[in-house]
């Protein structure tokens, strides 16, 4: 990396990626360790488990996230990540589909969408994708599309909370989207990866609105709140009351794809999750993402305090922080060069990113600490 | 089940699907418990690993399987099996282009290119789909296909040692091959997956045929050597010298596609991976192959007894019985019915396998003694 040949004795603080650096609760990994010991044994071995994944963490999985809100385990398909999903549900749909996207979003939506061949020409000037509907997200509509302005796609990617913007959808902005869908036939691709991060009463997930069993498919992971960023473990629900226009449930081509293309989630994985989604488990998991967010909380008040306008950072681990006027890559640039901290220049996850950079609270403590005042020092000198 | 519900104290015993059965060695389940626990600390924590998989494991990979071969640990790209590469080769390729498969060969081939739309209409009365090269591959051949009556295909699926014939390829046979690819600009995708299980001097990957890495990828897997079908591990080698048409290196694309729609495999699969191929590692996963094995002589012995025309056991755990003049699916009944013995008919391997049974040596000991004997008093009430 160009920086530290620059500055080789740099404490480079990496706040960019979103990768977890907490250990797991030992009650997890006494669980797999236990699962992998019992491999070598007669009675513990176990071969192909079934594609769709494990019924007692599928089970699980509709308890602990899904209370209340009708989801069957056999609705539950559990995989190896959420990125892995999304490229699943694309070859699911196909190459002749035109979908829409929170602009800005995390980039795996347009990423797989290209691979797949939905997206058309780059136009270079507009930063965006010819085929691909990109909905404006920002702070003038409360980071939720102006939908009468949205042209209809059959799909419609998702995220809440949003990576990068840290907003959790109102329950109000998603009785509007799942209208919207409802209208125009499409379908909701909802990426709810950061749900357990929320701290206020958004839904943690689509199925808390009316009508959204017959309009949304929801993708989740293990990755961001259990700290299984490595491990790999996922899952995505698939209604029983979503039907292609003629009639045909989804699930039933979900599930062939999941047992063409997918062999089931590593088995000892799975014996993780399990775990993760005991009642000691999931207190555990808990303080986790309360590290996190104390993480994240010291980020904001660290640069409010210095007049920033900063988003983010209350139902999820990301901090959004505007520089009105400036480009993101700029900002990114400067704050490296200066502070030796890596962020992601917003421009990143689409055109309506720029003027904005993200920064992740999924670091250690005292590292979070050191790139506060490092944030402070340099802003101080700026304003001086 | 339906035999079940007719036979509700039957003791079933199924040698059709290839799954492992034997326990895992001991070394390499406390390798992987070790990297388990290991995440429950500071110091052994682990997030996100590189999408094409940890370093070390590439270059273990790079040293058991291909040495002296001159395939690059950069060329090996780890995944979660083999099954999943194929898909992720089909996404890379595209829906505008013709496979050629082996009849019969394994289904994933063909199944994952009706996904990606290549296959074209299924014609029922042929058995196939109308834009697959069915290449046969029967005992009047060795079981290697008549390349001059073959279409030019851009991929040529190739499974050696073959599931469910169990034939492994010559040396001679694959030389033909790679000229017939190279001839044509055809890309052969070699699946290796049952390699380990060779005991003659077949080879155990193309790139042992001299201009193989121009035209070749080849997917292999943990699943059937170490007993990893639950745990899931597996990996392809792209080499560096594998252009498209146009000189862009195959190479960079599936790189591209493996970072974009996968997030490496379970970093505890890799750690269980590494252990397998250290050297006790590699002595004890032999001692499952030999296991394997010393069943599959156990069947083609007992079927052979009996005047059976037998193939494969010799240089794969899959033993393929020749019923002529019979229907694939008859036998399968009758051996069902009468037997409690689950098999597989051949003619779900392609129409090249009518007439046919697979049986599985990955069985239990006892099962596979207990198997032969009620096959041989079977065929033998038969014949009297």
């Amino acid at each position: 990396m160009m920086h530290l040949k620059r500055h080789p004795h740099a404490n480079v603080i990496d706040l960019g990626v979103g990768d977890t650096t907490q250990p797991l609760p030992t009650t997890v990994t006494a669980s797999m360790a236990d699962f992998v010991h019992g491999l070598s044994t007669a009675s513990g071995y176990k071969g192909y488990g079934p594609e769709q994944g494990e019924k007692a963490l599928r089970k699980a999985i509709s308890v602990a996230f899904y209370k209340d809100m009708g989801i069957k385990p056999s609705e539950v398909f559990v995989s190896d990540g959420a990125q892995c999903d999304i490229t699943r549900l694309q070859l699911l749909m196909g190459p002749n589909l035109k979908i829409a996207v929170q602009d800005p979003s995390f980039p795996a939506y347009i990423d797989s969408s290209v691979i797949i061949g939905q997206a058309g020409k780059f136009v270079d000037n507009a930063g965006k994708y010819k085929n691909i509907e990109y909905m404006t997200c920002g702070p003038q509509t409360n980071f939720f599309p102006d939908l009468p302005s949205i042209s209809r796609t059959e799909l419609i990617f998702f995220n809440s909370p949003n990576n990068p913007t840290g907003h959790a959808a109102t329950r109000k902005q998603l009785e509007q989207l799942v209208d919207f869908a409802r209208l125009n036939g499409s379908i909701i691709i909802f990426d709810s990866a950061y749900a357990a991060y929320i701290t206020d009463d958004s839904p943690k997930s689509i199925y808390e609105i009316p009508g959204a069993r017959e309009v949304a498919i929801e993708v989740s992971s293990f990755s961001k709140f259990a700290g299984f960023t490595g491990v790999r473990l996922g899952w995505t629900v698939v209604p029983e009351e979503l039907l292609y226009s003629n009639g045909f449930p989804v699930m039933h081509d979900f599930n062939r794809i999941m047992c063409t293309c997918f062999n089931g989630a590593s088995s000892i994985a799975q014996a993780g999750g399990l775990a993760c989604l005991s009642p000691e488990g999931l207190r555990a998991i808990q303080s986790l993402v309360d590290y996190y967010m104390e993480n994240a909380r010291m980020l904001v008040d660290a640069l409010t305090s210095l007049g920033l306008t900063v988003y983010g950072g209350k139902n999820a681990p990301y901090v959004w922080v505007h520089f009105p006027g400036s480009k993101s890559w700029n900002i990114f640039a400067e704050i490296l060069e200066k502070t030796h901290i890596i962020t992601v220049p917003g421009s990143g996850f689409g055109p309506g990113g720029e003027g904005y950079i993200r920064i992740s609270a999924f670091g250690l403590r005292h590292s979070i600490i050191e790139a506060s005042q490092r944030l402070k020092y340099l802003i101080y000198q700026k304003q001086n």
